[in-house]
This record gives C-alpha cells, structure tokens and sequence, in this order.
C-alpha cells in the first residue's frame, strides 16, 4: 500500500498554515470535511472533520472508519468519533471564528456542525488550500509523471489503433476507457467545481464536440442522453473524412493529467490544419510563459492580447460556449487552482502543474486545438503528456 | 434524442407542490440549484436556477446553456441569464422565505446567489424534494426496468464468464465495466451523500469486502489505493475456493439499479452457504412487506426483531463497517430516499423502488448476501434485476 510520507503531510501542513497566516495574520482555526481535502492532510480519505489549528497542530476526528484510517494514515492526530459532539471530548474549548471550504461544502453538513460549536465569525479558506494544493511536491509529480505517461501512450499509440469508420462515439468511448484503465488510469475522474462531472472526458466524433454543453470548459459534447450528457453518444457513428476530439483526464494514484488530442479520418479541408497549428502555437506561447513570478492574469491577457482578431470566433468555444481562460491548474481534482484567466493575479511558483488547452470550434468539421499537462519551471512549462501535438490521420 | 415528455415534467412539479403544501402550507418559493434536481424538473442538465412559486409556476434561469435546453428541455419557461442578477430583468421581486435543497448546496454557492436576493428565512425542501423523486412514474420505470434487465444478464450470464483464478480485482473490474457498457450502461454513477462516492461499485474478492471502509453501505472494499478507495484492487487476485462480492450500480438513461451477486471458485465451507441462504431470506421477508401503507421504519424494526441474535455479529457489515439499514431508494442517484431504517416513518406508495441489501461477513472468508431492487406494489415488492439469488459457482 502507498502511504503518503509524513514529511510530505508535514510539508503540506506547513504551507497550508503559513499561506492563511499570509491572508489573516489573526486566524486560529480551519476546519474541513470534504474527503479530497482530508486524504491531502492525512493521506487517508476517511469521512470525518479534519480540524487544523494555526498554534495546535492538526487533528483528524474520524467517523468513518477510524480502523482504516490507522492503517492507511501517518497522520499522527486521529480521534475516533460517532458524531461531532464527541469531538469534545478531546477538545474542550474553540475560537469564536472559523475558517470552512465554503466551495464544497453543503449547507446541512455545517449547519448539523455548528448547532455544537456555534462559531459566529465563519470565513473562507479556500483560496488558501487552492494555493497550497496547486504547488505540488516532487512526491505528488512522481505520480503526475506517471499518468501523463499514460496519458501519452493512449493517446499517441492506442487511439489509433482504436478508432474505425463505423464505429459509434460510444463504442470508442468504451474502448478508450478500457485500454486506459489496462495501462494503470485509476478509474474515476474528479471534478471540484459544483454540478461539474466528467466521466474520463469529452469524447466526439465531427461536430459534436460543437454541441453545447453545461461544462464550463471550451469543447463541447453529446453524450449519451439528456440525462447523461458525458462520455460517448451511442448514436453518432465514425464516418470518413471526420474530426475526431478527444479530451480525456488521466489519473495515477489520485492524481490527474489532462490532455486533448485531434485525429481524423482521411483529409479535412487545408484551414483546418492551419487553424490546428495556430491552437498548437497558442498553446507552446502560454507555455513559454508558466514561469515562477508570471501571474496567470497577465499570461491570459498578454497571449489573448496576441491572437489576431480574425481568429476569436469559435476561439475557446462554439458561440456560447465560449470560455474566458486558457487553461487550468490539476491535480487531485481536474479543476484545480490557478486558471490562466483574468483575476487570477498571484504570481505562479514552481511546481504548479497547469493543463493548456487553446481550442478552436470550426463550423461543419468540430474543434481542433490542443491540451497538454505542464510543469511550471524556472525555463518555462514543461509537457508532461508528450510531445506528438499534431492532428494523427488514422 | 429522449425527451422527457411534458406531461411527465408536470406530474414531477405537481407532487413537489402539493408534497410542499403538506409539509408547510404557507410556503411561496423553492429555489433549485442541483442539477439531478434541475434535470428531473426540466429535463435538461444544463447549469442555471430554478425557481418554483406555489401560486406563479416554475421558471429556468439557464446560464449555461441556454441553447442547448432549449433543444432538449419540454419545459416551458425558460430564460438565458448570465449572473444571479439578471433573474431580476425577469421577476421583480421575491417572497421573504425561501426553500432550498440544504443537502446538496455548497454555502458558497448559496451566499452569491443570496446576495442579490437576500433571502431572510431559509428552510429546507430536501424531504419534498427526496420523496416526490421517490415516487416514479411509468415513464421512468421504463428506464429503471431496463437497468434491471441489464444487471440481470451481467451479473447472471457474464460474470460467470469472466472470472478466471489468477486475474486480479482490478483487472475483473475492468473487464465487468467494458461489458456493462458494452450491454448499455450508461457510464457514471450518481451518489447524492456529501462525499459519497462510487466508480461503478464495490468489487472484491475473498476478505476484501471485509475490508473497512468510508462509504454508508454494509459491503467492505479496498479498492485502487488510499487516494482511489474504489472500483478493484491491483494487488488483489483471484484463487480457487474463494469467495467474490460484486456489488454493482448500473445505469440506463440516467436511472439506476443496484444488485450484488456472490460467486465462488470452488467449494466454500457448508456455513458460508447456510449464511448466504438466511440473507437471502431475509431480503424476500422484507421483499414481502415492500407494500403501500407500510413504513420503512417498521419493516426494518420488524425485520431485524425476527433475525436470530447469534445472526447478527457482521451482519450488515464488518465491524467497525456495520450499518443501521436494510435496503435504499435508488433513482437518479444510487442513494434516494427512503432507506429501510429507523426514522424513515412516511408510508411506502406505489411505484417507489427500492433496494435491499442483507449481507453478512464472515471472517476470513468475505461477504455472503445478497441485493436486488425491488418496485413497491401491493402485492408486495416485485424484484427488478433478476431472480438467481444464489452464490453462483464459477
């Protein structure tokens, strides 16, 4: 079993509490309860409340189930609970002021909280844990590594092996999933923001990956159905002479890659491949720039600020799809801290981990365009999910 | 494409209003944000609010995309809203007390909408919302029949073939998803908990499902590693004359059904099948009483009060793992109201379905039981995914 090391939990502790110490010099107390954020602190992703006090320590009260987290966790604080209340039988007296993750988490769950605690000053903490997972340590790239490697070989090597005129957008769907679950993907792709889902990714054959979606992301997507509006329609087949788009997360050990590839079947039209190798451009121009001191604001305005005005229409989106940012950060969650987008205006350090995705929707044919997963770096980003950024012909 | 027809959405909106009557007579507004709740009003999956007036009908503000539930949605009144605010160029102005789903909605996306809106007295319309999803139409079963029907043919005639000593659990997950998708499930897997979380389900073999785990559900699972406590375990594999737990949602246009079927390879000890036997009769006892006009409170109090006590060490559950519920709701999510638990006091009616799930540990050996799920009639529960109960030799 891999455990995460102590000193990588001490390490993201520490940063953690030296990063709110930057926003509030007066803040005492965060408490979280989404699992994602107690399997970062603890390394186990057990349910309970993970209690982190600037001057005392952190201290996990686990309700579910304390005989795992024991054995999987080198947090040293773990606390058996059945409800809340018995946290107070560890801990006697609280801050007036809490710091919560108010983007994850559910109005019940804090209010079934706090008719015990009863903190009347409750913040935000979540740009503090935004920032401290966003920077990632050489143990979490070692599995960042691996799944851009995966990654790579799926896409560059399998892919076309795969795909066959014929076949349906599900079908490939399907086999796509299957042969990157036989070279190690973990299975389940996790998305942070509310009501964001993704099932492995974005997977279109022609125009719909034009197909408006809710997915605050630039391609588009069918899916299977109204209800299901993910993966692969089971009702559009591979034709010759089509676009294939295929965005697809990749996850090692919790961690994640985000890559898109183009293929097609036989020749598209010669400005769809110039439109291609602008995206790619695009793409190699933001990379140049994920450097330590770089903010992703002025990254996002001065490579928009590039771009010639013809080519903005379907750039980043078919019509109302259009998104404003060029990539985004990744990590335990898909959607991870920083964007490269306006707002996001604190500098990038090293070891973020950025995807990049310049696309560009193009009437009749679907989206062509890039993503890869960089590393941000003294020398800029480096391409953690290979190096083959062309439209394959298969 | 599959619409959902208008006539069903109305029916959906009229048992949400006159369930929300009984529950406060007084009520003016509910205000939706979940999007399997803005589905299930709408037919549509896309991003907005939804808001719905007792007396003024129910109204999508669509941020994205408004284009695309235009195209599936039957709903009728839709509008195209970029920010929160904009929902005042529609309505002028708002009842005092609001009613939201306090489950599934993060504070912060509460408090941004609020601030416009700035709503005094928030309740909760999580219990009318839970039971009119409970209640399913014609319409729906439809689905859910055809999720039953592909269960059965997977867990009855593919497994069997599948399972081979010396394959491991992860690679047994891998091939059993390809197939179910293969056989028209549908992909992803809805759990509405706060951090509930399923990548197919729990797949074991031998003491695995022994194995602790966060997840409110009697079965045990290892699952990929600490930061994947899902799907099949890498490391795990399969021998002869053990035992295999494969508890599996399976999902067709949206909706699901929930079945867990035992296996061995080989001979088992006489008790292991004595055991599997008393869960199976356990769950046609409740099976029986799955009537309207019965409570699912008094079915489980009943049930468990006729369960020899020398029976009911592991039962629902390895230890620290057992569980105070005999069986679910199952729906749009995995997880819906009501379980067969204590405090679940509302009468059944027809058409509600619900999943049942005795199971037992045993130690060194793994989980024997079983699952099915089961439509509410009065002639008692009638079982949907399949009638071989028993552990099935491979």
């Amino acid at each position: 079993m891999i455990k995460t090391p102590k000193d990588e939990l001490n390490r993201r502790l520490n940063l953690f509490i030296s990063t709110m110490s930057k926003i509030d010099p007066e803040w005492e107390l965060a408490v979280l309860f989404d699992k994602i954020n107690i399997f970062y602190f603890t390394g186990t992703m057990q349910n309970g409340v993970l209690f982190i006090f600037k001057n005392n320590g952190a201290h996990f009260f686990v309700r579910r189930n304390f005989d795992r987290a024991k054995e999987e966790s080198e947090f040293e604080n773990l606390y058996p609970v059945k409800s809340f209340k018995d946290i107070f039988s560890y801990f006697k007296s609280f801050p007036e002021s809490v710091y919560i993750a108010k983007e994850t988490l559910p109005i019940i769950v804090f209010e079934r909280f706090n008719k015990y605690f009863n903190f009347k000053n409750i913040k935000s903490c979540d740009l503090a844990i935004n920032y401290t997972r966003a920077v990632k340590s050489d143990y979490e790239l070692n599995f960042i590594k691996k799944a851009g490697e995966i990654h790579r070989i799926t896409k560059e090597e399998i892919v076309p092996k795969i795909l066959a005129v014929g076949m349906s957008e599900f079908e490939f769907a399907r086999e796509l999933l299957n042969q990157m679950l036989r070279l190690g993907h973990h299975g389940v792709t996790r998305i942070r923001s509310y009501n964001g889902e993704l099932y492995l990714g974005n997977i279109c054959f022609g125009e719909n990956s034009n197909y408006y979606n809710s997915f605050d992301g630039p391609g588009g997507i069918k899916g299977v159905c109204p209800a299901v509006p993910l993966f692969g329609n089971p009702d559009t087949i591979l034709e010759k002479n089509m676009l294939i788009h295929v965005d697809t997360a990749c996850g090692y050990m919790g961690y994640y890659t985000d890559k898109t590839q183009i293929y097609a079947t036989g020749n598209l039209p010669q400005h769809v491949y110039d439109e291609h190798k602008k995206c790619v451009e695009i793409q190699n121009r933001v990379a140049e720039l994920l450097k330590p001191g770089n903010t992703p604001s002025e990254i996002y305005e001065k490579v928009m600020s590039e771009i010639e005005e013809e080519f903005l229409p379907g750039f980043m989106g078919y019509k109302s799809n259009q998104v404003k940012f060029l990539g985004h950060g990744i990590g335990l969650h898909v959607d991870e801290y920083p964007a490269i987008a306006k707002g996001f205006d604190i500098p990038l350090v090293e070891n973020m981990v950025i995807a990049v995705e310049p696309k560009k929707s193009i009437v009749g044919i679907g989206m062509v365009g890039i993503e890869n997963t960089f590393l941000v770096t003294e020398k800029g980003g480096i391409c953690l999910t290979g190096d083959n950024h062309e439209i394959i012909n298969v």
